[in-house]
């Protein structure tokens, strides 16, 4: 404790910047010590075979239960117990008081020290969106000015971090290293550039060290967000899955105090993997989180920036929950102001009045839906071809941010009454509904709504490669023609009226098809396209 | 090369046994080597930032465009290529030729090694059935059996390994150490057993470093089994998805010869977890596999010792899969004998007539289905309750081996037709399907079926501990009681008529509430039922 102590002053007070070689005590034993040394004429103290039960008949072979009582009566229970079986005053004077005890401990109850995230008002950061689609924002980029400002805000404190096995920059979200540097103890070379010995971005390129390092980071009553490429937040599977099982198990028990939430930022997405292609392509974290237990588990599809920062609130401010945020990096259209998107985030899902062509006066004849920001982006140009070519159709424009209001009431907290998940999706109207992810999670989460069998879900089907972002959509028929041709297809006497329309719809994605071939990019009609052409 | 022969000849001819330090050359180069060494007035070329593009700007601008220019002339192209744009002479005279090829090389294309696998008969190992449910086996150990034959045929060959993180003997596949030997080049101590330098059971607690391990060996033209905990499979979730990837990609290659398939054995799986309980209960590597190529993915889930055989069987002489198969280690019932398990198996599902109270005169008025050994015992055991306590009810049982045959034709190659399906399961009869896994699975293969809304399906819904093994299913409401509550809720018409039955019902889960309480063990019906009481 002295050599520790002198550390920590040296570091302190004296400036000191070395590792030091900590001291360590190191107690080897014999593995199953006190355990019986042979069993059956077998040695088991001290190998392998302490592993296993090392008295297996103790119900038939009287020679395992005398050597089992031997093992008991060696820890000398009659000086440890009284008379009725309660431990004596001898054990019980050992038994710590107060915030010594095990759960009252801040070292095991983290919670107990756990302190309001200072989390900036949103409108410091919020993009101006006069109107839907004019703008284009990198949701990350602006999202990294929020954090920047958490990162500030918790200077003194020092109880936030961020983790990350991608370059932080790369996923957009350099403005933190304008209030603090990537963690790094060894040398510095001229070159470096954002390294500091007290950073509290962590950056290495294990996506295990950094669950391991937020998951600690948080038990012991700190706050943070995991930034990771969404395809290789698998490999953190079976850690995240342990996690929450622990969150399930500790919300259970009323001592425990609630613990920071453990943050989910997926970027670098499925559908813009334009240089990584296939092995990069997978987004299936989301599915995984979501077979895991309600009480634990969020998962968000902001669609713009201002939805993004909007979330980004809500999870960074909650407590013992998994949050799975998945947001592109890429700029991408700004749909919503901020006070809509915040609107909009509480709902969890909600119609886009102005992106569909309903009059108010009876049920839509069709409902586009969508969840994540490259499905909504196919959607809203899918709508407004439908308004072009068939303005006569009444199409409804829903925007899903909260995956998990899909689900009916009982299943999750945010699940949603079938009464309203009637009059937004309709009963008996058909559904196209453009996802993120692979489409069977959206029935996997509505084959108990009454309109599931009108409900059609387009997503990524494990059709991945190096190629152009709308070639990905195309490959995985999420593309704004093939939305169209689902609505013609769906709507009852559609297919014969609209047949011109239809054609049309195949013959851009031919079209598509060899522009791509042609000039390595994608079409301009899509490549330029904005909400007002 | 010299060293390297004399380290071979002196293990291959005179015993050496010592590991040998393999020389190696370590080629350090700067990163970006050849590239630009500075870019805008910062050095690239050795730092950092030539992890990047390293000229962003090519387009716009002119300097970036000169140095890009300077950099491709600096390979000196003019030396390379004639004027027509073809590699010249002196270049092709370096490309190899024949074997030397890289794909035709077996080195990289493992393919063209593999020999097919000397799976033994499976009449050498399966046990004998004489009438369903009447004997138990511990399904792995008699796969064990088959496996030593296995590695007994191959060793001389010596192309086929077992890897595993746990103890492949507490994975009740003990008997392969009949013949081979766990893989152990460090010192042997007197009490260690079946370590050998030449052995081809792989056993490392790293999950990881198994999968790596047997990805490298089917790729190189061998062939091998992974048996794991089946929680623990999602360890690898990102590792197999490369696999899969691979797959894929690979069989689209006309000159890429197929490889061993990759085999998982998930066994110790998420209903007998008696001693670790929650933390060792996750069903969902089967969801994540079905997420994947369809062409490419396979799951099948054993329902008794000789079903497991059969798929075993099929897995480890099939080619370019993944095979999962999910089989307990435990004692369970016997249903099938060899020659039925194997009809049953190609099947992939089927009605267990014996099982059943149908007459042949009509539809059933319900179907208990179930795919898992568990989940058919508790069916098996309802069937049982209905038969006798509502004998008039048609009752159909079917069980499901291979999972993906749920899923529509045109989705998966194993999918099943409608016809078919609406023939074993009706269109519009209520089902009540027992599952291994997570209940929604089952949903997302069939939604697109005619009788998919009468289809109820019970499984694992992350209600862990560690508990006795009914209560388990209790826990999770896959136990026989609850499905036969199950079907009195459903069937029309019963519910008024099956009170008493279904009051009874109730009251067993009540009465073992309290039993495993007062015992720690389950109900003795429950413990000591057979298939004929």
């Amino acid at each position: 404790m002295d050599r520790i102590h002198a550390f920590q002053r040296a570091a302190r007070t004296e400036g000191a910047t070395e590792r030091p070689r900590w001291p360590m005590i190191v107690l080897r034993t014999p593995k199953g010590w006190t355990g019986p040394a042979a069993v059956d004429g077998l040695p088991v103290e001290g190998t392998w075979r302490a592993h296993q039960v090392p008295l297996s008949g103790v119900r038939d072979n009287p020679e395992h239960l005398r050597q089992l009582e031997a093992w008991l009566r060696s820890y000398r229970p009659e000086e440890l117990f009284g008379s009725s079986g309660c431990p004596n005053a001898q054990v019980l004077d050992c038994v710590p008081e107060g915030d010594l005890r095990l759960g009252a401990s801040p070292y095991a109850n983290g919670g107990l020290l756990l302190r309001e995230l200072p989390v900036p008002p949103l409108d410091d950061h919020a993009v101006p969106v006069d109107s839907p689609g004019a703008t284009q924002h990198e949701p990350t980029t602006v999202l990294g000015g929020l954090l920047e400002d958490v990162m500030a805000a918790t200077a003194g404190r020092r109880d936030f971090r961020v983790v990350g096995p991608d370059e932080t920059a790369s996923n957009r979200l350099g403005a933190l290293y304008g209030t603090t540097g990537k963690a790094w103890q060894a040398r510095v070379l001229p070159v470096d550039e954002h390294l500091a010995r007290d950073g509290r971005v962590m950056e290495v390129l294990s996506e295990h060290l950094c669950q391991g390092w937020l998951e600690g980071y948080l038990l012991t009553g700190r706050h943070g967000l995991f930034s990771c490429y969404e395809a290789f937040a698998h490999i953190v599977d079976s850690m995240v899955n342990q996690h929450i099982k622990w969150l399930r198990t500790s919300r259970r028990l009323g001592w425990r105090r609630p613990i920071a939430s453990l943050n989910y930022l997926l970027t670098s997405h499925v559908w813009r993997q334009d240089h990584n292609g296939f092995s990069h392509q997978d987004p299936g974290f989301v599915d995984h989180i979501l077979n895991k237990s309600p009480e634990v588990v969020r998962v968000y599809l902001p669609p713009d920036t201002n939805t993004l920062l909007s979330v980004a609130d809500h999870a960074l401010r909650s407590r013992d929950y998994v949050n799975v945020i998945v947001a592109g990096k890429q700029p991408g259209f700004d749909w919503l102001g901020i006070d809509e998107a915040r609107a909009h985030c509480a709902r969890g899902a909600g119609t886009w009045e102005w992106a569909g062509t309903e009059d108010g006066s009876r049920e839509p004849d069709a409902v586009l839906a969508c969840a994540g920001d490259v499905p909504t982006l196919e959607t809203l140009a899918a709508a407004s071809l439908l308004r072009r070519h068939l303005p006569e159709l009444a199409v409804r424009v829903v925007n899903v941010v909260d995956l998990t209001r899909l689900l009916p009431q009982g299943e999750h907290p945010h699940g949603m009454p079938d009464s309203e998940y009637d009059a937004l999706f309709t009963t008996d109207k058909p559904v196209v509904f453009a996802y993120h992810g692979y489409p069977w999670l959206v029935h996997r989460l509505t084959y108990r709504r009454t309109g599931h069998s009108q409900l059609h879900v387009r997503g990524y089907k494990e059709e991945g490669t190096t190629t152009t972002p709308f070639d990905m959509v195309v490959r995985n028929d999420l593309d704004r023609y093939r939305l169209v041709m689902d609505v013609i297809d769906r709507v009852p006497g559609l297919g014969v009226r609209a047949i011109a329309v239809r054609q049309e719809m195949a013959d851009a994605r031919t079209r598509h098809h060899a522009w791509i071939r042609e000039h390595g990019t994608d079409l301009p009609e899509v490549a330029e396209w904005t909400w007002d052409s």
